[in-house]
């Protein structure tokens, strides 16, 4: 890369490259491949045969997409930022560069999250994205209430049942982890509401509740996802056709009124 | 505060304190503080730290609820108590006075309920709860099928199995219980209905059913609830619409009633 | 009941006894009567104090129900068996008065199914009936296939699993029971798949497609209740007033036809 | 059947014979009487005493099918490829014809799926597949996007938990599985997570999540095929009332028009 007399040629010609089809696709080759490469990695007896070809395309891989960042930052200057899912291919590339250590294996095992990088690339994936986190306002308060459930109930949990069951409701987060199981259905009765109203018969009387609300609660938040998605799904068409027979109707009475305004000169 | 003259400007003056905005938060500062220190009790490493703090704060916002629903029954009177959330107030409130005796855990434990108290305080809140139950009439008898079937099928289940298993199917409670358990499909088969059905061989034929008809009436309450909220929500914008191009009509006979004058006239 | 000189007369008037009000919250509350004794024969102690009481409060509602019978079988004659819900009313009854013998537990746990009458008393609770038989048409296809589907599992369980697992795959009823439980998410991994997979290790192979297509298959029933329920309720309104814009319309032709008539007198 | 002077009447009159509806319900009989027949053959006891009657009609079946396709290939020439059904038809009994071998179970056991061939004969169920499949570009991407959330999770349980637990992280295809049942959410917790957590107190930090985003993403898929479904059924009606409408505001133009016109030749 020659220095040019024009930096502001280069920085659009950079644009231009980084703006091609071909560059996306490239991009999108690379981290499939690497996400592949990782994938490899769990198994010994591959690592055993071709571990430094795996070894080696995952440090290519990192090469470009550290380029690619580079030429996008390079570019686009501060308008990079400006574009929330730069921000987040920044995010997990840098984390990438971090893990120096080779022991730390949880850091090692987050390396695969570059691969999520695919939907930052890919159109239709970003616009699923997109269209989830336009939901989450019209169930937030939702959310809260479901949140806030959740606290009241693992406080009383926690104080009813914690010192005869320390295991499931000793803390406030032991607590909260078995009410999350309670409310997702498993094992809730044979595997822990059984066992605590052999020590408090009436145990049922908490957990039977909780049940139901969090039910319906979850059941809310479910159908205001799905009203939203509806909403905007069937009303279009029928928006547009209406649309239409207002223009119709708007025309017939510049029509009419011309009518008039003829009758009115005939008289 | 210092007597007044006259009674109906301090009477005013406290509902205009009530309802400004810094009160409501105040007070929702309040109850989280609260429903925070409440948690805090759970841990003994915390309580045996700040356990004098963490109890003083619980009576500092006690007699900060007491308070408020003074000023609130001051303020309003009568019309107090037309408001459903404000008795729900004084309840929670009045329900931590009772427990004088602190060996009572289940009412300690209660005492967390307070902060359901945020529901009735934050106003996107309450318009859920009241979006809840607003979907009760329109499924109203199709939770008295649910629980007629409840109990037709536990007064049977008892008889059948009862005497075999009285752990599950020996009273009537335990019957709606297991029957609750079975239709949340929790450990059904390999906990309940297989043991059943080696010693009756036949118990699918009353399992089985239980479950597809119960499956069937819970779909029919969530299709009720549905319905319900998509009315509402999608309905309002094409019911305008069309209340539009029926005022564009109505205007369009108006101008053609007036032309048909005018021709009359002309005639 | 005294014999009269006109039958029609005597006809007429059973029937309109039998349709007043008074007549239906009778039977509804005999009914109500009758369950609860029977749920209370459930538990020893009670039976132990007042098995006499509650065994002739069920005699006497059998002997009510006969005569109710009795009479709508004498006021509508053969018309009493075009309506359906007469015929349910009549088999429940009937079958109550089979089970002499009273050894035979099976039928004396069925007499509670009598409290099924309330669904073909209660106006509104037949209308839920009434609605859920309205959406089969309209998913009768997809019960098929799913029926199809279960055939074709459990011929295909029992020869490969059969042999190995006779106790969850040894005959075809066993198959589709075990199947069943699996399309419920029961256990299906923990209690059956893994163990088969100790055998087949590719057992999965089969297993996760079947949920994956019974889960698909049952979505889309809901969808076709859904959509049978949805388009029933919200359409109804918009119907309507898009009518009243098509009644609006012709009247506007109709008014300009008069207009043209009377320019063409004009001309 | 005699040699014809002209083949294209063989070919159309074959063709007639292949689209009258009695042969249709004849090839749907064989298929029922086939599956019934196969089984039987999973009860040894019917195939101890009836076995040769069995697969006597089994060889009877797959000659009537082998004969039907001939025919329809031979009315239809290369046309018949062009129908997808008929391709599927011809696969399944194809595959039939393959199992010389009688010892290899597996392939006995697929000889069942010749009943699915009553999917490609009855048109309604036919619809339904071909609604099922219609479904699906639109949930294509978010398809994509679970089977990636699943392999990025995998790869990390694997490098996470599978030196641990070999058993349900140990390979690649392990932690697939084992995430498939965790987000069926059959014994999650008491099955997996908890043991889990005794080893890494952390894995509810990774569990939790992936059950939540995947639900939520499920959640979309339903959406996705309800959305589909409901856009179709609910809005043809109203479409048509629509278009009725600008028909007659098309109409009451054009009446307008005339009626101008008159005027201008009437000034």
């Amino acid at each position: 890369m020659t220095a040019s007399a024009q930096p502001e040629t280069l920085q659009s010609r950079v644009r231009r490259l980084i703006e091609t089809r071909i560059f996306d696709r490239a991009i999108i080759a690379v981290i499939v491949v690497n996400a592949l490469g990782l994938g490899m990695e769990t198994s010994p007896a591959i690592m055993a045969s071709y571990g430094d070809i795996v070894g080696l395309l995952d440090r290519i891989a990192i090469a470009i997409f550290v380029v690619e960042l580079a030429l996008k930052l390079f570019a686009y200057r501060f308008a990079f930022f400006r574009n929330g899912w730069n921000v987040f291919d920044l995010l997990i590339v840098s984390a990438a560069l971090v893990p120096a250590s080779r022991e730390f294996s949880v850091l090692r095992a987050l390396r695969i999250l570059r691969a999520l990088r695919l939907i930052s690339v890919v159109p239709s994936m970003r616009r699923v994205i997109v269209g989830l986190f336009s939901a989450i306002p019209s169930i937030g308060t939702v959310i809260v209430m479901l949140l806030l459930l959740f606290y009241i109930s693992a406080v009383m949990a926690t104080k009813l049942f914690g010192a005869a069951f320390p295991e499931w409701f000793g803390t406030l987060g032991a607590s909260l982890y078995s009410l999350f199981q309670i409310m997702t259905l498993e094992s809730w009765s044979m595997g822990i509401v059984r066992p605590v109203m052999e020590v408090f018969p009436c145990a049922w009387a908490f957990f039977v509740p909780f049940i139901l609300v969090t039910s319906f609660i979850v059941l809310n938040l479910f159908i205001g996802v799905i009203v939203n998605a509806m909403s905007e799904a069937t009303d279009e068409e029928a928006h547009d056709e209406r649309e239409e027979i207002l223009r119709e109707l708007r025309g017939l009475r510049d029509d009419i009124g011309k009518l008039r305004a003829a009758a009115d000169r005939g008289d």
